[in-house]
């Protein structure tokens, strides 16, 4: 059985050139999604979405000082090869004394957002199951004990995406990924009881969602009062698309309905839950009577049962007795994602 | 000179009848605003606004129990006195212990918002006035030494909204309000040069702005994926209007090129406040370089040089100093209002 002592669960891939070859049916075998590289880019071209989609160059800053952060595409050559080569990946962890990490998909958005938006519904879903399939049979395969992918779901149909998560899950996949802002993806909010399917399979299979911040198609709202400041006021606000959606998962009464749910909220920091779990509670406590309310629990205890989030930085560790400390560096992800270790 | 314990920087007025009267120019005598009660609620008529402005329940909910909240409008018969008049606020105010508070208004929205709608800019302007004038002569008279009007400003033209506040402050107010969200109103972002004139005017006179949460239009864009969900989205998340415009000023520059600008975040509470400001630095020191960032310093000092926040309640006062209470309690806002007391 595996020791873990550190496990990240929020990583990022940039998916390789020549993913999608040879795992797509016939019929759509003549629209297989290329990479293109030029000189100083590369994109991904995906036969019905209209631009070809080049990849931000801060998902791959790996090993660049913080001066030369730029949004601007990468070529490969310009990588660090950890960013898309999964064996290579491992080699960074064991540098950065990462035992285990859970990764997210770039190319398809965080939470497939680009494939929910293609509206061929029968090869949009054969793009998910391929880009699971490679998931599975080579982006963890380097070590499934190690990188545990966030697969992503037809969530055009929740029917679909609760069989997708089943099909995926016998495969080994530990984890799925699903959007801050369902809404900007035309799909119903988590509230809606279209949902029930997948909410039935998660609780089925155990498998844990995680939500990023500002994944589906990012809510930027706030930056209409921000025109004209920089991308500091974006990059400082991001983590409240995570504070909107656990609010919602909290009201929403499906944690209530659904205990053995699971939700990792990725990349928000954790700074802000003291505070917002005490907004909840007194929301709920002195707002009850008049909001229909669809609980009658305390919100914090929902949030204590089915709710996890990461951080990425903590200058706080060393009063925490050491069991404390294994839980938090390891112990919790063992047992969100159902890994065979300790 | 009055010794102040405690002063409130966040409370509301319920606007009686009535207010307009004998406050318009001659011209605009024929379009005073009216309040209309029926039997079970009271409504304000404002000519140039199309539908009666029915203020919310929760805005007199003042000695009603938790059970009894709720949006619907009220009859002044209905409400406490003190709701709508400022000798019986007063009285209240000695019930709950309370030297001095900052009222904001109600009818014209927080900011002053139905008022910005109005196309006929003159009558807009007219009411305005009025509304300023009627703080001053009939709600702060009560005791202009414990009642503290927030005025409102033309923000449609920022330089009529400099002259109206270099007018009122020498008519005796002392604190406008500014909206969460100007974007909304069709004003201009806080970083946009138009506000020069009015960033002006406040470092002139002294005179601080508070901010409201979800004060202009309100931003509800985060409903979209709680749709369906009770209203406790709703105020859970409220606070966040008030993250995203702290984060605007802190990184539009402006604190940076006006360092006597005052600002208070009014009902957001301050339990974010650490986390935010820790967010705030990291944001700036990590991304800095690619951001186009118009400050070179440390956002958390220029938050502390010009930013105020206020708390509902507080269970750790216990350990503060003395000295350290009564600033939090009464002295910051002594100082930020310019009263004339210790």
């Amino acid at each position: 059985m595996r020791e873990y002592q550190v496990i990240s669960t929020d990583d990022h891939i940039i998916e390789p050139p020549g993913i999608f070859d040879s795992r797509l049916p016939k019929e759509f075998e003549d629209r297989t999604p290329k990479l293109v590289e030029t000189d100083d880019e590369a994109a991904w071209h995906v036969p019905g979405i209209e631009r070809p989609i080049a990849m931000s160059g801060l998902s791959s800053a790996a090993g660049q000082k913080e001066t030369e952060f730029s949004p601007k595409s990468k070529t490969f050559d310009a990588m660090r090869k950890g960013c898309y080569d999964p064996r290579e990946r491992i080699k960074d962890m064991d540098i950065d004394g990462v035992d285990a990490q859970v990764t997210f998909p770039t190319l398809p958005g965080l939470a497939g957002a680009a494939f929910i938006e293609i509206q061929d519904r029968p090869y949009a879903l054969a793009l998910m199951r391929a880009y699971n399939d490679w998931l599975v049979d080579e982006w963890q395969a380097a070590d499934p004990e190690r990188i545990i992918g966030a697969g992503i779901l037809p969530l055009w149909d929740l029917s679909a995406a609760a069989e997708e998560l089943r099909r995926v899950y016998g495969r080994g996949l530990k984890c799925i990924s699903l959007p801050s802002h369902p809404n900007s993806l035309g799909v119903a909010p988590f509230g809606d009881p279209s949902w029930e399917p997948l909410w039935d399979a998660m609780e089925e299979t155990g498998v844990p969602a995680e939500i990023h911040i500002v994944s589906g198609k990012a809510d930027v709202s706030f930056l209409q009062d921000a025109a004209g400041s920089p991308a500091e006021v974006f990059v400082c606000m991001a983590p409240s698309s995570n504070m909107q959606i656990v609010a919602n998962l909290l009201f929403s009464g499906i944690l209530h309905a659904h205990p053995k749910l699971k939700f990792i909220s990725a990349e928000s920091g954790i700074g802000w839950l003291p505070y917002f779990l005490e907004r909840a509670d007194y929301t709920h406590r002195k707002h009850q009577f008049w909001t229909g309310t669809k609980i009658d629990v305390t919100p914090s205890d929902l949030f204590r049962q089915s709710i996890y989030a990461n951080f990425i930085s903590d200058k706080a560790m060393g009063d925490i007795p050491d069991e404390d400390k294994h839980k938090i560096c390891a112990g919790n992800a063992i047992k969100v994602f159902q890994l065979n270790g300790k």
